[in-house]
């Protein structure tokens, strides 16, 4: 596999760690010392909004401030057009991200009705920006030296928050 | 071309196949004796709702369950973030899916109204969830040995369905 | 980096120039006498809207065309499922493009209201379709010599239009 498809797929375990909360499988994808960095994008400005660092601190970072997925429902944090510079034992990704959050309707006692087609619920997109990552490779894995996650809107982190 | 890339434009010939209701293109990307099972993820449990055997089958089926495209419109099954594993003539791919729908505005027999400015019709996602598949390699050519459909959201299929 | 990656990557920074509004990074992109033709694709008919000739002419026109990004907020061209062929110093690229517009809310003075959790404002698509694209290699670089803009949905375009 080539250098540049082993750091795309580093980025794809993160959307699906993100996307199932598994706290465990997104420290894993960092290195020890790594970072991450929530910004909001407004009007050319990148405004920090909170950090995370240490493998370990990041995972538990994305417990809080992740919302817990919708009632009957799931997210899917999707990734779009990589770029990726590949230098030796380092490199970069950067990435667009579109967040879409999908709810089930409930599945009527008595089954569909008569006239129902097709899949039965909403898909709406909830969020929007890019992903942009250093990774460093040890011992031939590619490991998230650092990640900033610019939002195209402003957030709103809940109380117990990450700093 | 890498065998990662191979793999991953047989998923991207599945998706044209698809959004053009092209059951002989759909058939032909499938091993002789591939099978696809369409699942819906309800709550952490995989729940089966139709499955379909033989390649020519599935063609046949994907005719009988795909809704026609909407009118003046067109659909776009997107797959996203593949983690792709190869192992000599075998090889497993797993994305995320957004199915959209686009629907144009009737061109008015007049040309648009003076303030009228870009795209005029609606894009909405109607479908999320996982395309997970195995493929083997036959001859130098990759098909897909086994497809998993898992909807994030409930189906209902028509009266005339896939079994 | 393989041919394909290379020739995917011009795609992701076209984009990139397209959501940035840059006419000199997206001039950047096209051979000298590349051009670029939008279409809208109604019922299997390919109706053409616009053709520009030329890398400096296309830097303009993409000027003219584009709408401006949308108050306080960006637009998303993202592309997907890319079918790559390539032929020693000539390569072909097909990909489905979705693009999005996000918008934020503005952020009272006061700070978020006491429930407020997450992104705050609002994602959706507004435009769909295919990107078709024949890029050829001077000197080692991958450019766009034609692009065809496959549009779902009609397309009304300002005054001061491109012909």
């Amino acid at each position: 596999m080539s250098d540049e498809r082993d750091v795309q797929q580093v980025l794809a375990r993160y959307v699906r760690a993100t996307d199932c909360r598994n706290s465990a499988a997104m420290s894993a994808l960092f290195a020890r010392d790594g970072w991450v960095e929530i910004c909001y994008h407004q009007a050319g400005i990148l405004m920090p909004i909170a950090v995370a660092r240490g493998a370990q601190a990041i995972g538990q970072a994305a417990d809080d401030v992740m919302r817990a997925p919708p009632t009957r429902g799931w997210t899917h944090h999707t990734t779009h057009d990589p770029i990726i510079e590949v230098m030796s034992d380092s490199a970069t990704i950067d990435v667009q991200f579109i967040v879409f959050e999908s709810r089930s309707d409930l599945i009527p006692a008595t089954g569909w009705s008569h006239g129902a087609s097709g899949t039965q619920g909403t898909v709406r997109p909830v969020d929007a920006g890019y992903y942009r990552a250093v990774l460093r490779r040890f011992d031939g894995v590619w490991k998230i030296a650092s990640l900033r996650i610019i939002h195209d809107l402003p957030v709103a982190l809940p109380a117990r928050s990450i700093a």
